[in-house]
């Protein structure tokens, strides 16, 4: 994931600030032992981060509210759970016009991105991510030439797109540069997909790219966005799926990253009510497994435009046949023609919840 | 899960001793306001269990090693990465001959059972875990009539075989009484299993248990233990495997929980290999999502005897088709027959990994 991000960063000074004593009195709810604690705490041990705690990285994390009460952050996406990485080491951290960016290297699952607190991508699972956003839709199409990325500035689905030798055009539109810098620097193995001189960076808002791009222009266009809250709320409503829509060809296709099933419910069936009631084709979720996402899945909208009709349950275009395609720059690592179809085998409680918004 | 736990539980008094002050000078490594920072923490603060911390409950957790110095614990079985829950209310927590038990509500999944430190079912997910383990053998067999759960204390994994209406038979052989009163309890819509006057409780150690069952006796084993830490060790050994096979008629069916495809593919190797061995039908690998263990993810290894040949990837008896089987006390909240060819489906990286173990 990456680009518009919500701006849910903490940061380290911050918290010592609201921990430090004396001031208006607010303090005595934290004992002064633990603030103390907090503020003794040598760098090397808080490894200079705010949402490194111990040496440990957490989605939700220690800070402190305006009465100095010591509080973990609830994630408003995911309150009450949290997932954690030991951190090795901090490799970069900087704060660009959208929000904060921060890599490090983590013990159990290589280097990680996490943009304003939250991971994007680690390099253990991103191969699911990458793999199910690009491959789900442009094996659903017989021969994709024209594809469109919203997000994705450290690279990785274009490192996927780039399999198929049928690819003529791959715009991608990325609002902050500074990811796509960060990630050349730090994820060789994803921004690798810049390389590829089918590829044209537009670096600006999704949304007033795509109100200017020409009609019928894209084959596909995937959107690799960061969640729902702040600034990417737009890439979740009606006038922005209108402009998706509009910028397809008949036939075309989107994959729309789609939060976990196992969470976010409702909001999933808003915007299934919303892509059906603009995209006149197909409309379907699938979802695959991605261990550091909150809930370790993650699902995708897949929709496709008035024209010839897309069956997504079978890929009719099965990366398999594709010459190169399997290991073009690297070997594929979680997808498959099997894994794509089972990604569109939905539990009985979504079934239930979702099917009546699904179009075949 | 449950029963045949590791026994590596941390208690609250043992942690605050470990970092009390004075004795033989070790303390130097953990600065005193740190400790004092635990050791103030009030009551209702750490809500009285040493895995809770400010409220959270987290698999990975705080403690201190000899020489005092405050360190996370680390899971074995998944080091460097640990899910935590916000915990609403501590609602048991007991010791049995076996293990440490706790019981508590969670703000996010429900009541949440761990043993030993580690989540075995909340109630928002356990449906998954249950239901897989159950359906996935008992729908590839034409008529089940005989089967033995190993462990699933819980009662879960009783609750679903009660659907199928074939069977005749449930023995259940957990070596801790205790997980059973804490669940009668504490999870009544998962000790509701134990209600079925089909089932026949043996509480001891299967192993033993397994020794002495007639030969031929059931149509399908299911395996529902803790991790193989400890106790659990001698679950995935030969020996164990070759007293299942035994106790199966020709053509009947194991389930055993085979971890996570991310984090043990080593281990699930080995298990897949020892199973070839054994099991002279055929042996499979499945996996499904289960949000709160390691990963977000728990796989099966689905083994037949010699005998009628089993094709565990399409369910030749479908739970759909048995009369009152969806609805049977409960609504069937995850497994159906589209989920069950879906668990099959490797990610390309365990294809590579595990095909040449699997045997059709």
């Amino acid at each position: 994931m990456g680009g518009n991000g919500a701006g849910r960063g903490f940061d380290h000074e911050k918290i010592l600030e609201l921990n430090g004593e004396g001031e208006n009195g607010s303090t005595k709810s934290i004992p002064p032992c633990c603030k103390k604690a907090i503020a003794a705490m040598p760098e090397s041990e808080a490894k200079c981060h705010a949402t490194v705690v111990s040496g440990w990285f957490s989605e939700s994390r220690l800070y402190s509210d305006k009465m100095g009460k010591l509080l973990y952050y609830n994630n408003p996406m995911w309150p009450g759970e949290a997932h954690s990485l030991k951190v090795e080491k901090i490799l970069y951290q900087g704060k660009s016009d959208y929000q904060e960016i921060l890599v490090f290297e983590s013990s159990a699952y290589g280097k990680v991105l996490a943009l304003d607190g939250i991971v994007q991508l680690t390099e253990k699972d991103e191969c699911a991510y990458q793999e199910m956003m690009a491959h789900l839709p442009l094996c659903s199409i017989p021969s994709p030439k024209t594809v469109l990325v919203v997000g994705g500035g450290d690279g990785g689905v274009l490192r996927e797109i780039s399999r198929h030798s049928s690819v003529e055009i791959i715009d991608i539109c990325e609002i902050d540069d500074l990811v796509i810098d960060v990630c050349k620097k730090f994820f060789p193995d994803l921004s690798v997909g810049f390389d590829d001189p089918r590829v044209r960076l537009h670096v600006g808002d999704a949304v007033q790219f795509l109100r200017n791009a020409p009609e019928g222009m894209y084959d596909a266009i995937i959107v690799d966005s960061s969640d729902p809250i702040g600034p990417a709320q737009q890439l979740i409503e009606k006038p922005f799926f209108e402009t998706i829509a509009k910028a397809l060809k008949p036939g075309g296709v989107l994959c729309n990253q789609a939060e976990s099933l196992w969470l976010h419910t409702h909001l999933i069936q808003d915007v299934l009510s919303v892509c059906r009631q603009t995209f006149k084709g197909s409309v379907h979720y699938a979802w695959t497994s991605v261990p550091t996402y909150p809930s370790g899945v993650i699902g995708f909208i897949l929709c496709s435009t008035d024209g010839p009709p897309i069956n997504f349950l079978s890929p009719i275009n099965p990366i398999e046949k594709q010459k190169g395609a399997l290991n073009f720059r690297r070997e594929l690592r979680f997808y498959n023609s099997e894994i794509h179809r089972a990604a569109f085998a939905l539990p009985s409680f979504a079934r239930r919840e979702l099917s009546s918004l699904i179009r075949a």
